[in-house]
């Protein structure tokens, strides 16, 4: 399926591209930019009781202050045109980039991903053709943040629902490209490279076959991909969508695969949404190699996890989890499989 | 201020452990305890991705469904006798003992810890002396959990407020003896011991001078302990309460010092309190020495964090937090330590 990439800038100088797989769109059109802003400033700071970086963002609070028109609706808010298909630009309120207050790192980079012009429906409920320029659009814009100079790791992710903090109920995900590599996946990526230098073994490869052999916990089986809750998930529904290929990031996916991860991707979160009968709160992670050395043990997958243990009832991380770092699951993660794939509803 | 614990067994098999400071209080006359009953069974697995222990205790979701009888006041739900200072005893529901699904450790233990037997008073609005207490049993406890040889960590905390996941309004806290070091508590001793190997120097007591030539975060100095904003604050509000001598958990402090932290203490919980004037949602994490061996580099604190920015709104760990692991604080940490101080209210 060619997706056709138009790039361009704001009035506000902030960029912005278009993605659009139907021939029949219009040709973008967009006016001369304005004088370039600088972003609000945020600043890195270095917590040296556990190794990692804090962006301290003051500005944000500002973006509470929201007003009552959609700002990704199309002639209402920040998005020129009548209509869109899929479109990225640079958030009006980033946390980075970021100036340091301590040697290190600067920079980076945030965006925001909108699904559609359709401001009542979920990326479970588009097209497969939309969720797939959706991926493509992840995958472009991963390529494209991996080659500046102030990226060192970029995220793709979405917070859908209040109770994980989405203050923009229109179908929507972020882009961070951060400076550095953040402290989880830096570990994530450190217990990858121990395995693979000791054994030759990828963790996601490995495990991927074991679900096959054992599907209990199996949730999707696709062509390319496959979607399990963890053996050790941490949260009541927890599912890791996990290509069969050893490949580091979504740029490195083929077409094909990414018609499949489309595929697998809108039933998972179809779902998440079949089991309270209700749009599910999720919060749905991309964990992609840095942008440089190349890892040979580096291996892409989505988490997604949802608070939920039932519809009134969520998981509060707390003391145990925030501050000790050991997690108390309360569903089976047997059990959350089952009910994901629709079992005894 | 001579403390005496009496020991016994409840009705069911459950420890418990009743600190009285008062010499008027009454001798504790415990019930010979009935048969000794199996505690729930909690699953140990392990996370090959992250390294980590997840414990899958699917026997919690029952303690959801509560009676309208709170089990902490006297008279009315698990604790002998018509009125108390301090208990701590087994936890009904606990996360642990837990067999192990992996090659690994099994055990733990989780207690609950109440302030008092008024349901209606705070930890922040309890007489000095009961504060000492609490103190005291956190103390005790560790030193006797930490002689058990299925526990590797000892870890007292407490969640307060709906919004953190508290499931019981009874001023009370928990502690959890973990058979194994969790992940974050064995980040915080891998980066401490780092800097004690490279620089013989402690990360806490380097801190604590720092923060009291540069006050701006302080928010409470005692005579043995300070409080301040830490400068690389994850959470709009957090506070660590750090002793000024290098002593590796609760159990090395000295009873002067004791009595000093209880002073810190219950000032920091009531400039919590004081900030939106209306009882703060927090989680209170002891960061302490685990069991063994022992290690030069450990200072025993105390870290205080709220979830909120404001009394109607919270920050939501999600995917920047949970899924990469860079948290974003909106608020400034020298103007968090300025209105916990009270200034400009």
């Amino acid at each position: 399926m060619p997706i056709v990439r138009t790039s361009g800038r704001l009035p506000d100088g902030r960029a912005i591209h278009f993605y659009d797989a139907d021939p029949a769109s219009p040709r973008r059109e967009l006016a001369p930019p304005g004088p370039a802003t600088t972003p609000p400033a945020s600043q890195l700071r270095w917590d040296a009781w556990l190794d990692e970086w804090v962006v301290v963002a003051t500005h944000r609070q500002r973006r509470t202050a929201r007003s009552d028109v959609c700002p990704l609706c199309p002639s209402l808010g920040e998005i020129p045109g009548a209509s869109y298909e899929v479109v990225v630009f640079d958030n009006r309120y980033p946390a980075l980039p970021a100036v340091t207050g301590d040697p290190g790192p600067a920079g980076g980079h945030c965006e925001v991903v909108s699904y559609t012009d359709d401001h009542e429906v979920a990326l479970s409920g588009l097209p497969l053709s939309r969720v797939e320029t959706v991926v493509t659009a992840w995958a472009d814009r991963t390529a494209a943040l991996n080659e500046r100079p102030d990226v060192a790791q970029v995220f793709c992710f979405e917070n859908r629902g209040a109770v994980v903090g989405a203050t923009l109920a229109h179908p929507h995900g972020q882009i961070y490209a951060y400076p550095f590599v953040p402290a989880r996946l830096r570990r994530l990526a450190e217990v990858a490279d121990t395995r693979w230098d000791a054994h030759r073994e990828c963790v996601a490869c490995v495990t991927v076959g074991r679900e096959h052999e054992d599907p209990s916990r199996v949730v999707v089986t696709g062509e390319a991909w496959t979607a399990f809750v963890p053996y050790a998930a941490h949260w009541p529904y927890e599912v890791r969508v996990v290509p069969h290929r050893h490949v580091p990031d979504l740029a490195a996916v083929d077409p094909w695969e990414r018609a499949d991860l489309a595929h697998v991707l809108r039933r998972v979160l179809g779902q998440f949404d079949g089991l309270f009968q209700r749009p599910a709160a999720y919060v749905l992670s991309w964990i992609q190699a840095a942008a440089r050395p190349a890892r040979p043990a580096a291996h892409v997958y989505a988490e997604i996890v949802s608070p939920m243990r039932s519809p009134a009832d969520r998981k509060h991380p707390a003391a145990g989890e925030l501050g000790a770092g050991m997690y108390v699951n309360e569903m089976s993660p047997e059990r959350a499989a089952a009910a994901l794939r629709g079992e005894g509803r």
